[in-house]
């Protein structure tokens, strides 16, 4: 048995190989880019990263993001190498239903993944967050001499990524907030899908990240020069106080005679034929396949035991800092565990009838800066709306280049990388985050809530100025289908919250829901305090009782419902009002408790909602009525533009009086 | 009366006070950026834009856009100033209803705006996207001594524009194609919504352009300088083969002694008092508000006068041309109607279940190439993804820098830049632009396809890989909830076509269809023709007959629906398959359509697709059952996927089975 580690360079021949075999035994994948990648990964895994493989959880390794998620083979085979518990059956089940290698990395399904990646550019916007949250951690918990929250956020990077306006914003604001800790490798292959990306794209990546306020080194040869590749990520963490690119221009399919350098090695296995001949040029043995041989596979052991004896000298350096400032300890500690402080709950405010109106953005300032004081972990930023999404944190401070102490975080007008960043500040762990902006900007960013919805993360979005209620702006600016769209994303939860108690009840959900992100869609204008319910975890219930018809409405159309159960009380029907703030959580309810609050023998049914009738036929049944907009607003005083698209009491009533009873 | 033309520093004021009584009357708006644009404004309107005041939709005129579309009282000045059907009462009723000034710029609504602006950056696209279709159509019809089509675009952006990552997808591709006729303003006034734009923005405008391959100008002062104003705008039009960008550092709120150059003159009037303030600053009277000075008022006739003697110019070279080219004459006129060649949908393919299998994306290739060559006007484009969405047009010809006579665009790994992109080009006129990317990346271009409906534009937009029927990419691909999302979306139709009969159907409505965009959401995956019917306009129809149970689905799920069928007829339960590829269109027909489709007295309905439940319980109403993924996918083939996640004949067999007849 051998006793010698591998050489590196034999090291990356075996993730170059491994990468290869996994593509062609699935018949599926991108074998390109991992070939390429090999040298950059292997030396970045085996010698930079300072990352625990048999610890992934580890609160201070390095986090490392693979931005161009196709490459996942790439990561697959670098994380089995370097100790992972990534078994060679699962690097053979790449691609298969339940195995642990997904087409693209997945967080939550695989040990050493931060963060799911394939969409283009969100895996580095997300990297952009991991390092923002560093940051904003370090400056919470560190003391003189005690760097209990100190490491590097590494991503890589293609041309794909490059190319997405997201990779603006999020590298933008990287620039701007000087993360001097980040670390982005671009994979200037120059091949994209499609076509050379010389067909499509002609951009000076180093001029445009310098314009951002990057620093940018450069790798010659990252092919077959691993001392170079050395040299520069060494440099690469001597920070300047710059987030740092490094262009690696590779080689994609490195050592394909027919393919390297060519959209042939990007999207498709190489061919049994020519994995023969890559094999021949790497000099490896064409059978068998997924070979380690035992001197790389010796690295295992070698990088667990490097990485354990990081993880122990951080426990050490915790442990000084829990008899030096124990109470910051605690708290680290806590937040690190994810569990909210105890009784944080009590912090929320409850309204009654005689509260004044209020937007229900207005409530969310206020709930916000109620339990905020009791929640540190708790932080917030907006897409450079935050004076009208009212989340700022009174006293909370800004986040600033060289000053993250600050609760506030003023993103810009950068929606999507917004997102994107949020979700990456969550899969961080040790913050609560919530993102705001407008409602139509859902638009922007609907990714960014997807993926937290895949990842399980507890990212909470807050989208304000949500209907035609928001007046003036126009139909440029008010949403009548987004929230559709929400309510069809799998694993969010979305409310539309009526008044100040349903805000804060919207709030609780939000911060206790750590598997999945929750969306609070609220409202530009006032509107009365019905005297919610602040338990609104069953998604909706009774607000005024009636037993002829029902009427079902969310947000600010909930008092358009009142209006109209007055109204039909004039016709001698007796209405009953029911607030459904989030469908999902109305839907998971048991069925005594859904039927007690529309109970089957009430058909006589009308929804009114500013917003498209799209997916109101679930409550209202085949008996009832929608009133909706499934049309575009106008810009007006919101006043008249309620009045002229008929979400008005009237018209409710009018289509309860022409159901029947 | 005066007959003497104001000064043209009396004009610029005039666009700044009529803004500021404008906003100040609505009290509602954005008064500080129209302040600070004036001077660029009118400069640009009164001397350099080549326009038609009184002909707004002259083809050969110059394109302008104000991307930072919330600067609309701008705009409605500058154009009841020179000359356009915009009269005064309109100015007063800035943001009221159904005025034709809304809160943000709209097409369609108000003469002289091209393309409706306010989420900030899809305008610089759209300016694009007008900028390239002049190229295109350039390269189409142009003949040696014959420029017949020969125009710049002009768009105004400020930092908001500039920090949305579309701004960089848009300005990307821009600098690559060398859009030499493209000239940008950049309103650089540090000011955005929320602060000072250095609280969230530090890039290096100029050198970020310089990087995409744009030539960059300055005007020093735009404030007072209106010389420097003419000579930069010159200079940008004596173009060097390459964009411009004017880099502008405007004062916002110019003159506001309280709210200059601070986010208070961004978003809000400035109030009664400031507005005397700035009005005595500019040596303007206070009273009467929405003052045009007499000589004022003279430019309009001016200025609709040198309109109408570019417009008969042109006129006159259009006559020599047709008499020179009279084929290319008459299909310019042709296509700048709107109009489709006569006959061409006789170019569609059919299809008969003895065709092979196929996926819709193939068959949509299929017909593209089949109807390209009797619709020279259409063109299309990918995300860097043709050769999956095979929407290539086969001896096209690919749009290039330099070389514009291609039918093939490759917008780059650029989804939501694409959209805008194709926007900008379908509001030229004179091409029908389709864009193609998977279905997933209609979360990166959604509000692109809601602008597309909101314009009026018949933009197509084709989407591929649609469910977790494309298997082994794995959930971060694979749609669940776009659907849904789509259909709600007002005055958009999707299709979800099930065999080549309702691919090439499709295809016909979406091309027929101009006044909103048509969404067709095709297969990876391949399946039977069934024979479908190719009139698709009524939206669903009877596929199978059968009287006992309905069995309703949508694109590849059709055939699972057959399965189904096939099942219980071994019940002795005859069960009607439905294909219901448009919900919008079936929901158009009248209720005699509708009730033979989905007869009233068939109550036992199963609905299937691989998508969220969310809106399917229109059709299968309170006693049926919907067969849908409230999940996301799976990483695997795809025949494993389908039947690990119940997307199956016997799960919706089953699911018929338990229904009460």
């Amino acid at each position: 048995m051998s006793t010698t580690l591998a050489s590196p360079m034999q090291c990356v021949m075996t993730v170059r190989t491994l990468s290869i075999d996994g593509v062609q035994k699935a018949n599926s994948g991108h074998p390109g880019a991992p070939m390429g990648l090999a040298p950059v990964g292997w030396q970045l895994f085996s010698r930079h990263l300072r990352h625990s493989p048999s610890q992934p959880e580890w609160p201070n390794r390095d986090r490392f993001v693979l931005s161009n998620g196709h490459a996942s083979m790439l990561l697959y085979s670098l994380l089995h190498l370097t100790g992972y518990d990534l078994p060679m059956e699962e690097i053979k089940r790449f691609r298969q239903l339940h195995s642990i290698t997904p087409g693209h990395p997945e967080r939550i399904e695989t040990p050493g993944v931060e963060v799911t990646t394939g969409p283009l550019g969100q895996g580095m916007s997300n990297a952009v967050g991991l390092a923002l949250a560093e940051e904003m951690l370090a400056a919470r918990y560190n003391r003189p001499g005690h760097d209990i929250v100190d490491h590097r956020t590494w991503f890589i990077a293609g041309d794909g990524c490059f190319m997405e306006g997201i990779s603006h914003e999020a590298a933008s604001l990287a620039g701007h907030l000087q993360l001097g800790k980040l670390i982005g490798i671009y994979d200037d292959n120059k091949v994209s899908l499609d076509a050379m990306t010389a067909k499509s794209y002609s951009d000076d990546v180093p001029m445009r990240f310098e314009a951002y306020g990057w620093r940018v080194l450069h790798i010659e040869d990252p092919n077959t020069d691993l001392d170079e590749i050395d040299r520069v990520m060494d440099e690469a963490q001597d920070s300047d106080g710059r987030p740092t690119l490094i262009i690696a221009p590779t080689h994609i399919g490195y050592g394909s005679p027919h393919k390297q350098d060519s959209p042939k090695s990007h999207g498709n296995p190489l061919g049994e034929d020519e994995v023969e001949l890559v094999k021949e040029f790497y000099g490896w043995p064409i059978e068998p396949t997924f070979l380690v041989p035992p001197e790389v596979d010796l690295w295992k052991a070698e990088l667990v035991e490097r990485g354990r004896q990081l993880e122990r000298e951080w426990q050490d350096a915790l442990a000084a800092y829990a008899q030096a400032f124990p109470t910051e300890a605690a708290e680290l500690e806590r937040v690190l565990s994810g569990q909210l402080p105890a009784d944080w709950e009590e912090s929320l405010p409850t309204y009654t009838t005689d509260d004044k109106a209020e937007a229900t953005r207005a409530w969310g300032g206020e709930v916000i800066n109620a339990f905020a004081p009791s929640v540190p972990e708790f932080v917030q930023g907006a897409a450079d709306l935050s004076g009208s999404t009212k989340t700022t944190i009174k006293d909370g401070g800004d986040v600033a280049a060289g000053d993250f102490s600050g609760r506030n975080i003023y993103f810009g007008v950068r929606e999507h990388g917004m997102g994107a960043i949020a979700n990456g500040m969550t899969a961080h762990g040790g913050l609560r985050v919530a993102c705001s902006t407008f409602f139509q900007f859902y638009d922007y960013m609907k990714n960014t809530v997807r993926l937290a919805a895949l990842m399980q993360l507890g990212t909470i979005f807050v989208y304000t100025h949500d209907s035609i209620g928001l007046g003036e702006d126009g139909p440029t600016h008010q949403q009548v289908e987004n929230l559709a769209a929400l309510r069809a994303v799998p694993n969010c939860v979305t409310f539309r919250p009526a008044d100040g108690n349903e805000v804060a009840g919207a709030w609780r959900v939000a911060l206790e829901r750590t598997e999945g992100p929750t969306a609070l869609v609220l409202s530009r204008q006032s509107m009365p305090n019905v005297g919610g319910s602040a338990d609104v975890s069953r998604g909706a219930y009774v607000v005024a009782d009636g037993n002829d018809a029902v009427l079902l409405a969310t947000g600010s159309e909930v008092q358009v419902a009142l209006g109209a159960r007055d109204l039909l009380a004039g016709n001698g029907i007796g209405a009953r009002v029911v607030s459904m703030p989030s469908f999902e959580l109305f839907r998971a309810q048991d069925q005594a408790y859904r039927d007690s609050v529309l109970p089957p023998d009430i058909s006589r049914r009308v929804s009114v909602e500013a917003a498209s009738s799209f997916g109101w036929h679930e409550w209202v049944g085949d008996r009832g009525a929608i009133v909706g907009l499934d049309r575009f607003g106008e810009s007006a005083p919101a006043a008249d533009v309620m009045t002229d698209l008929g979400i008005t009491p009237e018209r409710v009533a009018e289509a309860a009086r022409g159901l029947a009873a």
